[in-house]
């Protein structure tokens, strides 16, 4: 079984998101991608059906929105 | 440290965020809480910050709303 995703903007909520998430399921087993520098993952967010962020995308390819800090079209500008 | 606690209402989206949050921190660290059924603990979600369930409490009192399925207001009816 691969790793979570947590796909985030550098935004304060995804940043608190990020420690919690981290927190709860642990480091190793989650990879954090940060899409508002590694544009290159945006397409593979959005195909996981990321609509905002933070989100994590678990590793059965269930995305689980977390509260809320930008959205897809904020992160593409 | 006392456990996280999941808050929800048993629509379709809290059943399979469930699903995936005892999936990922394990059943034996979160307590799942039917807040459509136990009312009595209504007051103590909306106190910890519970706008719309399914939700997840840590254990350090981060309230994280994870996609949506109700709101608090559905809820109470």
């Amino acid at each position: 079984m691969s790793k979570s995703i947590f796909y985030h903007a550098g935004c304060p909520v995804c940043v608190s998101a990020e420690q919690d998430i981290v927190n709860l399921i642990g480091a190793k087993n989650v990879e954090v991608v940060h899409i508002g520098e590694d544009r290159s993952r945006i397409a593979e967010a959005e195909k996981a059906g990321v609509k905002s962020v933070p989100a994590l995308v678990t590793a059965n390819g269930h995305t689980l929105h977390i509260n809320f800090g930008a959205s897809m079209e904020d992160v593409k500008g």
